[in-house]
């Protein structure tokens, strides 16, 4: 049984953090689901549903896997130190380490991608990649993983990258299993990345 | 300025819920969401992740459009006076109104869909459909729009159907936008439907 903690914060992007958790939370008997937050109770997503945080990060012991949406809120985050010192610490405890969209930029902004491959949305691919120097960004990818970092592009490629993960932890059948049920067309290929295209970063 | 009321309820689907919202949820100028449920607070889905009702349905009036997502509560929830009420009388003052995934059998349950063409998911088809014996359902199709009707089939067929409803009221490029910002590949046409075939719906 896997642990996972899937950070919030204020002006979260909704469909970064229930894309992957509509995956990892069918997986009843493989994953423990619980929110994260500085601290627990509702927290508002930039699309104005709010979403309850189970603990507060001060509740949350390790966690074997972390989970990390995006969203504008990324930014002002990154000059929190209760949300850095919980990415770092939290990071160097998980087995699995995962971003979507701008949540690489405030991964990478705590200093924990350093030296690693990752990518980030593509729509605002140059202020996210910002956010880390040190980081080998990839423009063009769906999803990178690098060791026990995954990092995916914008929103929806959140999904892509839960499946891939599950299929990785858990086999490629469970991940089929779960793309059949919600009639979720996976794109299984990291490389599979036409919004780079659409947003001027690949040929 | 359209309001839209989403409907929530315990044992709610993730996804057929934030999928849409992403959407709805960021066109900021054209549409002012509100989460609503029998009581309002904290309403868990079946992915263990708890989503706040703003609204109980006795405050909630008269919305513009309603979004219903689906969920193994949506069982339940057919013998539950409330929300039966709720769905009729939003129904009758809607303009828009839209189910995801099993919401299709809830809505068929409460007859608001009696003579209409409907879909649903097609993992659990002939249990949706028996919702609703007087409504005609459509096999294959990731989205059907009859009036001011527009069901989709399973979980993540409702962005598809969300872009769709969004392309039609706000025009495409709208929709084309969101889809390009939120990274995901919009299925425009809504014939396609892979998941009728693999469920051993269609030829």
């Amino acid at each position: 049984m896997k642990t996972l903690a899937a950070v919030l914060f204020p002006n979260f992007e909704l469909l970064d953090f229930a894309g992957p958790l509509e995956m990892f939370g069918n997986l009843k008997e493989q994953v423990r689901v619980l929110t994260v937050a500085e601290k627990a109770g509702p927290v508002l997503s930039v699309q104005g549903v709010a979403v309850t945080a189970d603990l507060s990060f001060a509740e949350c012991r390790a966690a074997d896997w972390v989970l990390l949406p995006g969203g504008f809120g990324t930014f002002p985050e990154g000059a929190n130190p209760a949300m850095v010192g919980f990415l770092q610490r939290a990071s160097a405890a998980a087995e699995q380490v995962m971003t979507v969209c701008s949540g690489s930029g405030l991964l990478a902004r705590t200093g924990v991608l350093d030296g690693r491959k990752a990518t980030t949305n593509k729509a605002y691919f140059a202020q996210c990649s910002g956010e880390g120097p040190a980081v080998n960004w990839v423009k063009e990818a769906r999803w990178v993983e690098d060791g026990k970092f995954a990092t995916s592009s914008g929103v929806s490629a959140g999904i892509d990258m839960a499946l891939a993960v599950i299929a990785k932890h858990f086999g490629e059948p469970v991940a089929e299993q779960l793309a059949l049920l919600t009639e979720y067309e996976w794109h299984r290929d990291p490389a599979w990345d036409p919004f780079a295209k659409a947003h001027g970063l690949a040929g």
